[in-house]
């Protein structure tokens, strides 16, 4: 079976091992715009050659783990060249924008929408590792739309690697991630920034700067060429997520100057269901 | 030598714990308002007697671990009952107030301000560890004003725990601090509470939310007992802070409405430099 990978960074690059490890007879092929990329993947065995563009008919599988809006631009064209009975699974963090682009497609039932719930905040295929997936949540979008034997086929490698499948509408999981990843990016980003901008001598951060810190601020290291894309793409949704974001940050800075402590104290105290948040999802994922 | 701790949380029990281990013929004595913790303290063997407020007198060492309002409104009774060669050492989060409070207290020679540049989200002595010092840096304000007798004995111990000793104005540990540790559990708590007010079923949290979610939301389960005394009372140098960080996130939040790609590419990748300072503070604290 052959499987081709495009963009062979962290996501890609763990697929291309899951399915060296699960499916039979594989041959993973794989291209990245990014020669030192490609060349690493190489070296590092992740792939067996590299996907040349001519030979996209000939793949069974395509997985297209490319920032979003080159996965948005380039999926009509990966859909023209596609062989009758193959499959594009698409693992961007946004689903809406591509779901759209492929409804009209003759071929909208040779993709697969899905969002692997997984990541760290390192890059490229040194970062690529197979558990990455394992007892990971698999959010897929309008599986009624892809055709039953190649679903299928999807499910079942999905569940060798021990994902856990969720099916959601795109609009729903555009917004629902908005909350949970997109803001947090934001959120350490912009903690990040605001430390750099007042800290200018870095000794002074290293000195006083503990754990909680690095928790933090730890997604403000992840890939800005992946990042800026997905913003930009679900920005309807982040900005009013982000504006109910700083809506409260205002008016926890407004019980400080008023020095309301029990206002205070009470806001932290029912933040702290958050632990029981946290725990459902360590549990959920072992 | 009789060694007093006065709040028996994450801090003051790790202290005890270190106290046990690093001084000869040590007793050590704990209080704690809350009566599980001072249990759990004697249980866990962290502490070896309840420490009575009349044998204050009698301690060669206070540690005092509370709330920065606690500290702040006990520390002049504390010093009055301290026999004359005895030393507290304060290891509260914020250090002008308390620097100001002891200023012409007589036994001002006795006290020490220090800040340990180390937590985890956990409190209570069940949280306590002797590791939690290890390499990681103890800041110290005024030490000139601490008897060069006592403060060797201090700085003794601290070298003794593997700390790394750095002297600092109240003035400066508090403005910085709010930027590296305050403001990231603010950003944290609000953080929680927006993806709370939104995720009323929690079930959608966990389904969608990944390591990323859990890292930047950790600090929301700290203690409010110990943050909200510490938030409001650095408050002049957090509202400073946190309305920097409110000034950034609406920036980035006009860019995302504007689409400015290139430049929402830029910062980000400006703000990727916070991997070399993240780096630095692990190295730094090996």
């Amino acid at each position: 079976m052959k499987i081709g990978i495009i963009g062979l960074g962290l996501i890609g690059g763990s697929f291309a091992i899951s399915a060296k490890k699960y499916i039979e007879d594989c041959e993973c092929y794989g291209e990245d715009i990014n020669k030192n990329h490609l060349n690493k993947a190489i070296e590092l065995n992740i792939i067996d050659k590299v996907l040349k563009k001519k030979k996209y008919s000939l793949m069974d599988i395509i997985i297209l783990a490319v920032p979003v809006d080159v996965a948005s631009n380039n999926i009509i064209s990966l859909l023209d060249k596609l062989n009758e009975n193959s499959l594009i699974i698409d693992v961007g963090s946004n689903k809406k924008n591509i779901c759209e682009k492929v409804s009209l497609h003759p071929k909208r039932n040779q993709f697969l929408a899905t969002h692997p719930i997984a990541g760290t905040e390192y890059s490229g295929p040194e970062a690529a590792f197979e558990k990455l997936f394992y007892n990971q949540n698999q959010i897929i979008c309008e599986s009624n739309k892809t055709r039953p034997d190649l679903l299928e086929w999807a499910l079942n490698w999905f569940s060798q690697m021990s994902m856990k499948v969720l099916e959601m509408s795109p609009e729903e999981h555009d917004e629902h991630i908005a909350y949970v990843s997109h803001l947090s990016h934001i959120s350490s980003f912009m903690l990040g920034k605001t430390v750099i901008e007042k800290e200018k001598d870095e000794k002074a951060i290293f000195d006083m700067a503990g754990s909680g810190f690095a928790s933090t601020v730890r997604l403000a290291k992840s890939s800005p060429d992946m990042w800026a894309p997905i913003l930009l793409e679900n920005r309807k949704n982040i900005i009013s997520v982000l504006s109910e974001y700083i809506e409260n940050l205002k008016k926890f800075k407004f019980l400080l100057q008023e020095k309301k402590k029990i206002k205070i104290y009470e806001q932290l105290k029912s933040i702290n269901k958050i632990e029981k948040i946290l725990n459902g999802i360590k549990n959920n994922n072992k």
